[in-house]
């Protein structure tokens, strides 16, 4: 089928337009590269190579005899480009991938805060709006963030969607209406993501299209069976304290002779999921489609959970490493209840996703050891204070994970 | 004390402002004009003339002998202009009520949803960051929308803010949590009166920031007691098909001997509020504060509920109108229980908010009859077709209108 990733020059955009592609499916990907303009703005490189995205599809097109488009596209500020693209290329499914995806980005300024709300929320609308435009039946894919839920402290499974929900009303009637539980993001960019779930509904409520949102567990690994078949392909690993999430940052600090540094206790609960996954279960959504008309397909897109500090403690013991706890940058509960039901794409066929015990040691020999030279260590330590977003954090966090 | 009055200029800005400074509050009113030139771009007046900011401030200083402060600035774009003021002028307490707030004006094309999106979060962004930096003790009081909760038929009356929601897990576990009811917002300008919702959590929960919403009705009437005073102070009176009020689409069709409108069978339940109650409930709302510390106090700012259809029989035995029910250019139930709990302005208070029965004739007289030669009644067929909002409605929905 035709399908337009858009996005598809990012972290988990890439991976994915390669996926498809690989399958079978005719792909075109818009992005304006802004990944790779704030990797520039912040002076913060991945630790694998990135080819543009010219020699990214060239080398495919060499190697698999598969053709990608792309378009160059500000999809939040440029509607027109965007319908007329729509209606060309005539997509049976949209993958929305455009957003940004950092929370310590969205955190680290007003300006990034608004851009971060701004560009996610425009490029959701108009996406939506250019789908109500030319064709109505054209599939929506999300990618959303499990991170919307919040990280409270909940004494039961987080369901998978809508849910029904009971209460009492001022006239002690007892009433029961169908909802999410209520969100509660904890970051700017968590917030542009639920304000994307509520555009979601909407369009889904009011105009019929039919939406899939993919909420997402941190992702970690960097190659796909795709990405992986040459360095052309790579995707990116980011290891900074803006864009690398947390396994990566352990990993090289522990290569680099570096403690590993956790925020508080660690006794933090995330979600993870591998980006061969990721790819799998877009493949699925892109598929199967929601199942309700005129209601958002909400999936939990997740293999595990674990705390922060025994993802710190595995890495410390595939690679000889120590652990420093250094004060928290962000406002969260340190120990939590966090359960996810995550049942929705074992109906979908894919039974059993894979885990850090799986394959954390291949992901440190494959994407790490390969690249040590290019490791900078003065990205890691934060410089982004959650709790004052005006201050930055004490120098003495700075300097006991920059030590 | 010293007050803020962020789109101080605006329907419900203007009378805020005047109503706080008579009560001897020091206002400075921040407002990049913006209600102005939407009237300008759209081509549709104030039945009542309006005047400068400056003829208003003036005329107010002169009777009064009260000053109030304005500020021309664009809270959403310019947020070192903002701290700027903030830190200089120190207020006690900032009314946000600078918001885009014509439901239909951001379902008439891409760029006026996109306005309406990114304009109502950023100010409300900028505004809590400002805060924030200056001084965390700053009360908000966030002019809201009722509508958030959408128009299903709900069988039971909605709770005034967080209530305890009850349900069973994927394990059978029973669990529950407070939250509020799921919001259905059905306008992108309700979207971003959801979003803002969002917005206001993430603040007063993270960074502790006393933070009131007022979920407001609509609001019809036009003068209150200060902007009654003099022509030079009075406040609008939209009756056109993007900004009017359905209320004040009745009116001036029967003036004008044009049948009531009304959108399809016209037992759609909303909220009303009169202008001269939305100034004292938000001077409550000041004095006030929120009462739960890191949470958001949301308080129903509405008098009554009322059925379109009754709205419009009320006008029409005033008047000795006709009524004509056209087909709804809306997406909307048109028949449901529709309930609100509204008793924290009680405990404040406000024990007896007035009607359309007890104030709809002074109304007519006072604002409408006053301004007969101005009266253009091009204005009133709708243009906008929420169900499809790339194509205009019908020509028989605007002929039946216009006619």
């Amino acid at each position: 089928m035709n399908i337009i990733v858009a996005g598809g020059d990012g972290f988990c955009g890439w991976p994915t337009a390669l996926h498809l592609s690989n399958l079978g499916h005719n792909i075109l990907i818009i992005d304006n590269l802004s990944r790779r303009s704030i990797s520039r703005e912040l002076q913060y490189e991945s630790l694998t190579k990135i080819y543009s995205i010219h020699e990214r599809i060239e080398k495919w097109r060499q190697i698999s005899g598969k053709t990608i488009s792309f378009r160059n596209m500000d999809i939040a500020n440029d509607y027109a480009m965007l319908v007329e693209t729509v209606s060309v290329f005539d997509p049976t499914c949209i993958v929305h991938l455009a957003a940004q995806r950092s929370a310590p980005y969205s955190m680290m300024s007003v300006e990034a805060g608004n851009y971060t709300l701004t560009n996610n929320v425009l490029t959701t609308n108009n996406i939506l709006r250019a789908i109500e435009h030319h064709n109505k039946a054209i599939r929506l894919v999300n990618l959303g963030s499990i991170g919307v839920y919040g990280y409270e402290d909940r004494n039961f499974v987080m369901p998978e969607g809508k849910t029904a929900l009971s209460g009492v009303d001022s006239q002690n009637d007892k009433f029961t209406i169908a909802g999410q539980i209520p969100l509660n993001p904890t970051s700017v960019y968590h917030l542009s993501k639920s304000h994307i779930a509520s555009l979601l509904n909407f369009y889904a409520q009011n105009f019929g299209i039919n939406i899939t949102d993919l909420y997402q567990g941190i992702v970690w690994g960097t190659q796909t069976q795709e990405t992986g078949i040459a360095d052309e392909l790579s995707n990116r690993f980011d290891y900074d304290e803006i864009y690398g999430t947390v396994l990566n940052r352990f990993v090289v600090q522990s290569q680099s002779g570096m403690p590993i540094s956790v925020y508080g206790r660690g006794e933090q609960t995330r979600a993870f999921i591998h980006i061969q996954d990721t790819v799998r279960c877009i493949e699925a959504a892109v598929n199967s489609g929601a199942s309700i008309d005129n209601e958002v397909e909400v999936i939990h897109q997740i293999s595990e959970t674990r705390t922060v500090k025994s993802v710190a403690d595995y890495v410390a013991k595939l690679m000889n490493g120590t652990i420093n706890h250094v004060p928290n940058p962000r406002e969260e509960a340190e120990e939590h209840r966090y359960e996810l039901e995550h049942t929705k794409f074992k109906q979908l066929g894919l039974e059993r996703l894979s885990t850090l015990d799986d394959n954390l040691l291949d992901e440190i020999q494959n994407s790490v050891y390969k690249h040590l030279d290019r490791i900078d260590k003065s990205c890691i330590a934060p410089k982004v204070n959650w709790k004052n977003a005006n201050h930055k954090p004490s120098i003495e966090v700075v300097d006991a994970i920059a030590s």
